[in-house]
């Protein structure tokens, strides 16, 4: 069974439980707070020296980083990962603006906004640029999503859950939707598949049985 | 036959033109001068909403974009690409280090220091947190490299591939790699590899004669 090593309020960590629970896949789970710098110690470092959660132990000590590898790792072979190659190349693009265009601005916003205390005023240096940064990737978002109802072809895949995790809190951050409804939508058509879980909902203890 | 859009000295596009090169796949080059505003333009846009190189035609009027998303897409089916399902996840971890943890410091001093005249003191105030990312970036991989020849595997890796074209211009701007032996070791592997070109090579013009 894997161990998953996530943050219960990070968003990239909430795509690897989304992924497992529409899977239906058991795992144990391991919170790690990285507010409390649990992300940081030797023993941590030791499995990922990046010192970043989600981590997940895919055999035992054969550990597996960045949010969507884990998502192509864990639904290779399934309907959530396509394989044909202009397609799997299609769900990488989105998958890698995600990380390099949406993350780092709707993310750090997020993280600074909506879970540190005081990191309005911390980083009101940084907000500004993470505001225009952020509204260009979702204007890009929607600009595609007008025309499609998924990022790569007619279905849900992991290309949508690494978009969806920061772009359904981006609300929590100041970010204002309201001239994005092609994007509105989409959320509402990932809330409505089958085993879509919320960031909070956690799995049944089942490892602790084991 | 593919069209490329691409800038010469951007380390992005040139991880394609290094790719092709060891593919020995034919292709067709347009320049795009993002100094000059040319990937802002209408025509640009319509082709990559996120007005970015490289960008890929990959038959008549279909694009793909983000610079490791081409990879695996022009790579599929050769050795570059490892297509076992835990090397893949491997080779993607790298990637979306590389996005997300090398790329954004190594690559926006590039930009700055290397190619914009005046961008030391314009990014001034950035340049210090692109250090201190971009060194921690580096650690790891040394951390990595110090023990495994290449990235994923025991070959030469799109996933090689991504990460060496900034590692390989971070002396040009004030990264001073002395510290990490089996970085600049597997630089030289890489040089060596058959197929290496450099970041100014170009392809004969092919094209134009077809």
């Amino acid at each position: 069974m894997y161990t998953l090593y996530s943050m219960q309020r990070s968003g990239n960590s909430y795509k690897v439980r989304l992924a497992l629970a529409r899977l239906g896949i058991p795992y144990k789970l391991v919170e790690v707070d990285i507010l409390k710098g649990e992300s940081r110690t030797p023993e941590f470092l030791a499995k990922n020296p990046s010192g970043q959660v989600p981590l997940l132990e895919v055999a035992p000590e054969r550990y597996l980083a960045e949010s969507n590898a884990i998502l192509w790792y864990v639904a290779g072979g399934s309907v959530l990962a396509p394989e044909d190659r202009i397609v799997r190349a299609e769900a990488l693009q989105w998958m890698f603006f995600e990380q390099h265009s949406l993350e780092p601005n709707i993310g750090a916003a997020y993280f600074w906004i909506a879970l540190i205390k005081g990191g309005r005023e911390l980083q009101s240096h940084a907000i500004e640029d993470w505001m225009e940064n952020g509204y260009r990737a979702l204007g890009v978002m929607e600009k595609h999503l007008a025309r499609h109802p998924y990022f790569v072809g007619p279905h849900f895949t992991i290309a949508d859950i690494a978009l969806y995790a920061y772009t359904h809190v981006a609300e929590q951050c100041d970010f204002d939707l309201t001239r994005f409804p092609a994007i509105r939508a989409w959320l509402d058509r990932i809330q409505s598949e089958p085993g879509y879980v919320t960031m909070d909902w956690q799995p049944q203890p089942l490892a602790l049985a084991q």
